[in-house]
């Protein structure tokens, strides 16, 4: 089997998640740190315990940090490339949680910069009008205001652009060929922009999480190689697979590819059509096969979902996958679970969307920390 | 004979100025575009009779502007690596001649972040005090204070960054290394640095003229290439030579070798002592030799500062030259011709940076054009 191509901007084949830990050089999560973990925070998020988020860099010394009741600070972004999808908010989903049980400050990076530079095709005011839609969507996930900043590459650069002559000096052309395989055909703006990336890693005198898709490791491998030489520390991270597409179980959710993807934006009609129509069964042939062999969950793209993070009542979704595996629950019933649950997460997503709009100036300018971070200028 | 080195960073060698204007596809100023220039702007400047300003790209599209009554505007700027010294003047005195003649805006780049990428040793705080001190010496020129905007590229950048990207866009790895001799190991900052350089050409919908010495082209050379994709003008320019270091008519000034570099915060017994021991003279071995042989103005370091621009009137630069060629005239009066007009010059030059300090507000932030900038922002 060839290799998958995990890259932030592709990701394409089979994942072999345990492979990636060895490739990156990351850690698996063990049982003992979320042991520890859950003694912090009195629970376990599910996608910790189902191992979505499965790798880390220093999670260890982050839990420390906390079990000695000294603060740390998250750090997360969004590429506003198209449309928000169903995957995207996983990163955010885990995010809400982790900040209500720290109470740690959140910096959210709208990459616009990047969308823009990435694909020769994107018009900078299409990037800037699905930002703003994303902001929203990020916003509906329930943060803290006073406690979170988001901000957008292309504004807050104001603030951030001595501090990333700083980091870019440390990093050369060979690094960032090498990381991030980038050619001589690579636009000048993209071989710059990783250096933005690493920068909110620096926003405080403290430990950094990052919760974010295992895609996103090449800038922290070369934020770690240089962030004592300029006086700071390595920023920790705690790495999630990706959602797969409804197609299957390959790659990764692209919201370029609508068949994929379910869309943020997709009504109760669609969603239905969509997971009914695309979503990889692991069913078999017929009803009549079906109830003697019994389906397969693990390929099976409507559980995998649900596993995710859909159905997070553990034994519910044990009991769907023993009643799959036996041939009680039929593919199609299977779907429909599945179409409830996205029905009424994106229901709610949208009703908090609604009210969203007028917390968008509290989160970006006017909140507690948006007003520090639009007086600090790092240098 | 070695060709000799030019890039924006690098001057060595003797420089061939006839050559350069084949290797950079460029035009001599023509005797015909002189006669246009001085029935429109009344006179003539010294640097431009004397063939100090002398190639061009589109200059004669530039007086086509003006003769027609329409706008252009003028760009240049100032690296701020250390010191200025004599040599960083001419492009400014000859800048303060040409807005004094076409009444155009005029838009002054402080290249704070190049300078600080460029070299590993360098200190950004330390680069920012000498670009504090480079802005005084620009102000002293008297330039007007409403049509001149002053601007550091990492205060700018706020409103220079979306258009950056997209200049950025434009300009590939294989691009930047042919042009300016980038390697693998440059640091990804001085990769992307030439976008911001190329910008200030697009600051306004007319013409652009840039004055700076013809080690600056290859920038130009890119912007025109890609100007016309982004829906701006091709930038128009006019290149002078470098005024020769002290110690002999190869290479460039440098601050960094104060021997070769007059510096304009040189006291006048510092003046005296640099011209008198380092000044590169063109006499001969013993006086009862020159008054037989006569001196040799051609090399004689000390006449080409005076034709430069420090003896403007053109019969005593004659007489100087012709008394020297027969012997009448010594090297140690030639020098002390120089050091007297050195002195004299930097004495007003000192005294205009006393009262900068207070146009500083003017010319950066608060003045017509600077309000103006301020309240743009380039996408």
């Amino acid at each position: 089997m060839a290799d998958a191509i995990i890259t932030p901007w592709e990701v394409k084949g089979t994942v072999d998640y345990d492979k990636l830990i060895k490739d990156f050089g990351t850690s698996k999560i063990s049982a003992e740190l979320k042991q520890r973990m859950k003694k912090l925070f009195g629970e376990l998020h599910v996608m910790l315990s189902r191992d979505i988020y499965y790798s880390h860099r220093d999670l260890d010394a982050i839990i420390g940090e906390l079990e000695a009741g000294r603060k740390i600070f998250i750090y997360t972004g969004i590429g506003p490339s198209s449309e928000m999808h169903i995957g995207h908010i996983i990163p955010f989903a885990f995010t809400k949680w982790l900040q209500e049980k720290t109470g740690a400050n959140l910096y959210v990076q709208v990459t616009d910069d990047e969308k823009f530079l990435f694909k020769k095709e994107r018009k900078l005011e299409d990037i800037e009008r699905i930002a703003d839609d994303d902001i929203l969507n990020v916003i509906a996930q329930g943060f803290d205001p006073d406690k979170t900043f988001i901000f957008k590459d292309t504004e807050y650069i104001r603030n951030m652009y001595k501090l990333a002559t700083r980091i870019a000096k440390e990093v050369n052309f060979s690094t960032m060929k090498s990381v991030f395989g980038f050619t001589n055909s690579t636009n000048v703006g993209m071989i710059f922009y990783p250096t933005l990336q690493m920068e909110p890693t620096f926003f405080e005198n403290s430990y950094c999480l990052i919760p974010a898709a295992i895609d996103q490791d090449p800038y922290w491998r070369v934020q770690r190689d240089i962030a004592e030489k300029l006086g700071y520390r390595k920023a920790a991270q705690i790495h999630s697979k990706f959602l797969p597409p409804l197609t299957g179980i390959e790659g990764k959710m692209s919201a370029s590819h609508p068949d994929t993807a379910i869309l943020l934006s997709d009504d109760e009609k669609t969603v239905e059509r969509k997971v009914m129509k695309y979503a990889f069964s692991g069913g078999q042939q017929s009803v009549e096969l079906h109830r003697k062999l019994g389906g397969n969950p693990d390929v099976d793209v409507s559980f995998q979902w649900l596993s995710y993070m859909f159905e997070p009542d553990d034994k519910k979704l044990k009991q769907i996958e023993d009643d799959y595996r036996s041939g009680k629950l039929l593919s199609g019933e299977m779907k429909q679970i599945l179409v409830e649950k996205l029905n009424s997460f994106l229901s709610e997503q949208r009703k908090r969307k609604e009210q969203a709009h007028k917390l968008v100036e509290k989160f970006m300018y006017t909140g507690a920390l948006a007003r520090k971070m639009w007086d600090t200028y790092y240098e």
